[in-house]
């Protein structure tokens, strides 16, 4: 996955650069295109039936606070993994991931905090996630200041698209699916083309400046490519698949199965049986 | 415990062949004889006060499949690790476990939509322990389609065993630990034979046909001395431990003491405390 | 962090032995400090309202396991990865940190069941972790038999001082953290002093002892100093935080808001929503 190379970053390549569209850990093919999916299927779905007019928090923040834990420590696995071998590029990859991970952390903290009045739990494992996604990209290509520094601000934008920029357009993304994965992968994927430095990663030949930090500007215009790229083929490809299965399936639950919930509705199961 | 080598198994070979029934990371050892053993205890034990007549679903779903996904993550250690080396067949066992786990839940879940109506997250998790059975002993030995099938057949197997003839026979196996460790384990030992290949491991020689598919049929049969020993073991061992303990022990609580249950009875202490 | 050299350890060292003060993963800077911190943060804090009339039991044994089991895992990477290589003393720090944990569950087990009338799953687990922390300064210094040794003394002594010391000086150490770390971890630096053993790790020269029972009796005298240094440390600057932090935010919650509970007054959230 290490290393994804897209069509017309190479292009744009052709006009002038030599390097193209850098992702380490594949963020672009992953959470953007996931992130993207998602808001488009939120607006082709709709709202959940008594959105926003009810609230509908978690069930349990336990739960949710250890599957974040679980997935910041598989995501040393997806990162530094991207480096294929047990290489000093792998011990960096995870550093970067690591130290992404807390500040951002931090980052949707102090937002909120600022924002709602009191910090959570739910919004440093929700930053915590927004760094992971953000730092993918960037996670081999980038020294450990940068990775904080990309981190840090996406803990800010990510925390200001789910407070904010959901409020005002007001769609119904359960997850936050788009204001963590789609806004913060394609922040990292274009901080990626500003810090990108051969001192970590100098695949593309020594002396041969990679981010914009080290004079090669023209980076961030093929991240921008790479993820422009991402957003249209994920737009396209979700709406078609939507469109097959909503004429073959259907999407939406009766209001009947969805007042019960999918569990019992399509499983026939509960999450609890709390008479056992 | 890679190679693990059965002293009839030689025996057998000794007649003829040249290649001992094979399990490469302890199914055999692992799964068939606990599996077994569990069969033995539940019938020994009887059924608990109740069944079938009352429901006794798992309590809670959602730590199920928490557990389960951290079993599934464990069991690469297990798998892959009985490589004893970091090698290109520590990760020939690493993606035939991953495969097989993921075809057997697909499996499981398909044989319940059909005999039950409706697939459930419990049927996929039981799916996948049941493919990470199957796959053990085979895990270092096969190719990566071949792992697929193992798994798809493990699923269907498996439920049909926990579906169809737990409720002809009747015996109360709470956990399906002879549905999924015994029939699985026994089913992988066995397709083991079948689908064995120098091509991944040639332990046994260059050139040396290891499974019945690239022509050596008398694998099968080595593979059901080595399954055959471990099923008689594990009914007399079990059947001398559980009539030791009875007699020293006790191996049934007093009906009081099952209705209040054992966390309460044995340990003293609840699963919750829902007070604080 | 691996052959942690405490400063006066070498003092002691420069009256005679060459052998500084020993720990493989930073018991001592870890574990005693912050068990040490913690029953100084008790004392200055005082008890939680209520405390010890109302009786306030962990609210989920289920989660406190699953943690635990988390837990035992990610030490090996702790103690293991103190070797800072993929290399024999690797093997060893991971092997013997297993064992501790295990003879240690035991331990605790043991001792609750001669004490309280019967074991219980929160005193395996408490166990366990007592033992992972006696083991990690001995981690890369000892062989099997001694951690299985040293895990079990530090399940009798941990359960000792939480049932017996801790009864007896009435402070409200909630989690445990000075039984268990910081008696675990100084009962666990001072007895790497006793069997630290140059077949395991010979970094300080062939031929020279390094443990008490290879013959270097002054050894456990280091340990004492460095143990000692770390105690002096933690009880100074700890209070000065403390009264630092008191001075400036505060450090105890009005009665209310202690009553209500620190998710609802502090974050604005509950571990569980019982109506989603």
């Amino acid at each position: 996955m290490a290393h994804m190379v897209w069509g017309v970053g190479g292009l744009l390549n052709a006009t002038g650069g030599h390097i193209p569209s850098l992702d380490f850990a594949g963020g672009t093919v992953v959470h953007v295109t996931s992130g993207v999916s998602a808001l488009v299927t939120c607006l082709y779905l709709g709202k959940r039936i008594g959105y926003p007019q009810t609230n509908m928090p978690p069930h349990s923040m336990v739960l949710s606070f250890i599957g974040a834990c679980l997935l910041w420590v598989g995501w040393f696995g997806f990162n530094a993994g991207s480096a294929l071998a047990a290489s000093p590029l792998a011990t960096s990859a995870f550093i970067n991931t690591h130290f992404a991970a807390a500040s951002a952390a931090i980052g949707w903290t102090i937002f909120e905090w600022f924002h709602n009045g009191k910090p959570t739990a739910l919004g440093a494992i929700s930053g915590a996630v927004a760094g992971l996604v953000a730092i993918t990209p960037a996670s081999g290509f980038v020294q450990p200041f940068p990775a904080l520094l990309i981190g840090l601000i996406a803990g800010f934008f990510c925390s200001f698209m789910v407070f904010k920029v959901k409020s005002i357009f007001r769609y119904d993304d359960s997850l936050d699916a788009f204001g963590v994965h789609g806004a913060g992968g394609t922040l990292g994927a274009i901080l990626t083309g500003l810090f990108a430095t051969q001192s970590i990663n100098a695949i593309y030949g020594n002396g041969v400046a990679t981010g914009a930090i080290d004079g090669h500007w023209r980076q961030v215009f093929n991240q921008l490519a790479g993820v422009s790229i991402a957003w249209g083929l994920s737009i396209v490809g979700t709406l078609i698949l939507l469109f097959v299965v909503d004429k073959i399936i259907g999407l939406r639950l009766s209001p009947e199965h969805e007042a019960a919930g999918l569990d019992l509705s399509q499983h026939g199961e509960e999450g609890y049986d709390l008479n056992s």
